[in-house]
């Protein structure tokens, strides 16, 4: 695990766009998923104004890891996906062909397909305070488990919240109550893994806590970033709130 | 991961030599840590023979992933280094300067060194039927550890049988019982798997089951092996007796 | 440069099987471009073993580097598949979808068909005794030709023996000489540069001076192969008969 | 090749700090040589302002790859150093432990030292009206020096004009013509084909006619840095203007 502490938000965001465009700007086809949600808007901001109208980032091809379709539109494009547009690809240019969508009916295919373009050489996450991380919740989740469909129906028990977790995003997106669906698709901990580099970033107070426990702490289930800790190429990328909590820096964080 | 199913341990055995020839090939220095133990007694032949008195091994450096040491002799050869000085490191011709040792006494360096030496290059690993490997037993290794010394005190509670598990491995390794330390040290989970390759071979009937249940089955620490399902890059040689209990392949074992 | 000398022509066989095998063992599809001719011979034996009723070695593509049609028959298989052919794919029995032919008529999409694979992983060649590589001759090749047809009428002044060559090349490999082209397709000295890693085999005192010139001596269009020293990642693979003439390896050669 | 055009000096500089801390972000340590001169001041302000006080940045080395010494001062910072220092080192902040200086002493270890701490991960470089590259000037360079020193008494025939270049590369930067050497070193086109990737940047017209003639024309000791057109991860990075006479850009470019 490589750390990155940045003084501000901002300094972080634009370390992040360095390290996403780093990437974008190697030889050959570029294989990336990367994260809806609120942690990278100004990276997102940054990238656009990077990527438009550039022909040299024509061989980068994107991904989303995990979707949320609303009701009656499995095979389209859902909460994740049309975030990403209006964030990044829209303003950015990015034409359809370098969009790789994972929907609700295509997610068997997911792991497949990455495994034919080479595999992912970058996946670009966040971090939930609860400590998931793409659709990876707790008590949700098994490290196990490759793309996966989960459904409201098979974890009553375990989440009896989740379609009210999936109802909230819905409502939070813009859209009304009755186009939530009962299952979200994303990739799991184990086709996550299998990323050749992951870039985590995390900014704010709100997120130290779970900074602290997900990435110097166990490695649970119950915390399912945790198991990032694993991966021979994963770079934290923290804001100083939310490196606000780490105590000891391990000497083996530091490669 | 990739899987790789040989008919016979012979065949299994050339695959190995092949893999990790092929690293040993590679240009600048190459970082190996690799198995003592029985499964690679016949790669180890092979590999003597390629590699005795050519020159162009010369930058390929060896590491032991554990150390078993003897009573008093913490920082010197242990049961691990023994064996692979007998297998291997003896008959290869392999120079002194060339051998990292992981010991009793360095082992808080361990992680260090190879860090510093730019990262292992392939670890070369085999797996107990208890689903142990290097020398994560269940209930003596949690999935966050680094290279860390296990004691006997320490684990009274979760392993009382740790310290008959010491003995009887100095025993069967031709010392009188009286030697047996009362710890081991280790490469632990995290450490293995920042490493950017793994090559886990298992032959002969007897790992049927903990092959099926390690890479097939749930990742836990009660089968610490079972970690190694999230390398990015992991290939799994098995003959077919090892073979035996894998009833569907997932595709996405197929890499 | 990494130079490997072995004793024998059969030991150096050997060594360029490990290579060779090394990379097909990879994870993910590896492309590799594989020379016809004497040289190999004994490699490919060793290979067709190896490979052959082997699942694991179904994500390598096997590329040619240059081909001599047969008079009337551009597109279909010239001297240099029907060699491979005999000498590896049948009796490895390498399935049509992981042979990508070049032929006669698709040269001009060759670079582009190894750029969109991801490119070459391995380019296994030799040397003729007059410096050549692929079918980059000297007077008939440039450095900065990538793949290209080469005709006897565009080379009447620099190479007025191509149409004997070709038609000589013909008969040697038992078809009658009416039957010789006038012209071959190779990969030209850039196509091959760009390649990820080159491996250049010699074995034989017939080879010894070309050796000695090609790669520790000037750089020249005169003597083709002798680009190949600027290559970051070559292997000069030799017997110590090839070897006969190199006075003092440079110690830069020692990668 | 990959090409990338951009509209103005600004954006390429700008670009050429992407591609840099995309490098000096990754995991490890990360090996640069960079380029003195008036192409890269911009680009070392942006990376001066993202580097200062971050220790994220302490395993990337820096090395340069000519040096133009001081009479009397072989073994000091001759005129690239001092350069790289005032436009980078210094105002960035860079540590005395990162900086490899390659001087008029120790030249003949340049190779090896860069050889043994893993070899060069990019050289950021910039190309001469004349068609040179770090000190490699047409007749005073051939294609199979690595790092060399290159004397005036040497080539009073080829290049009688060499002493009197020295002189005025000193004179422009302030020192008087008096403290001028009768030698440079540098890096020659083999050991700098050797890195892993190259980043060629050009702006303005000046250089306009020579990056056509240089990369997309033949490849001669003539012109120096046409032999770049050669390395499997070369990189060219113009503004509009230098890329004003190119008139098509070759498909096989398009990596």
């Amino acid at each position: 695990m490589k750390i990155i502490i940045e003084k501000t938000i901002e300094d972080a965001a634009v370390t992040a766009a360095n390290i996403l465009l780093g990437k974008m700007l190697s030889h050959g086809r570029v294989n990336l998923a990367i994260t809806a949600g609120k942690t990278p808007v100004r990276t997102y901001e940054i990238l656009s104004g990077a990527v438009r109208n550039k022909p040299h980032f024509s061989r980068v091809h994107y991904y989303n890891f995990d979707e949320i379709p609303l009701k009656g539109k499995d095979g389209e494009d859902g909460i994740t996906m049309l975030d990403l547009k209006r964030l990044f690809f829209n303003p950015a240019g990015i034409p359809a062909c370098q969009i790789e969508a994972l929907t609700g009916t295509n997610y068997q295919e997911h792991d497949k397909r990455i495994r034919e373009a080479g595999g992912l050489d970058l996946i670009f996450m966040g971090i939930g305070a609860d400590g998931h991380f793409c659709g990876n919740l707790p008590r949700l989740c098994r490290f196990d488990e490759q793309t996966v469909k989960t459904t409201v129906a098979e974890n009553l028990k375990n989440r009896p919240d989740f379609a009210e977790i999936l109802a909230t995003v819905i409502t939070q997106s813009g859209f009304s109550k009755d186009t939530a669906n009962d299952y979200h698709v994303t990739m799991g901990p184990k086709s996550v893994m299998h990323a050749k580099e992951i870039l985590m970033m995390a900014t704010g107070k709100s997120k130290a806590a779970v900074v602290n426990k997900a990435f110097f702490g166990k490695i649970t289930e119950d915390v399912p970033a945790s198991v990032l800790q694993l991966h021979p190429n994963l770079t934290l990328l923290l804001d100083e709130d939310a490196a606000g909590e780490l105590q000891n820096i391990p000497t083996a964080a530091k490669i």
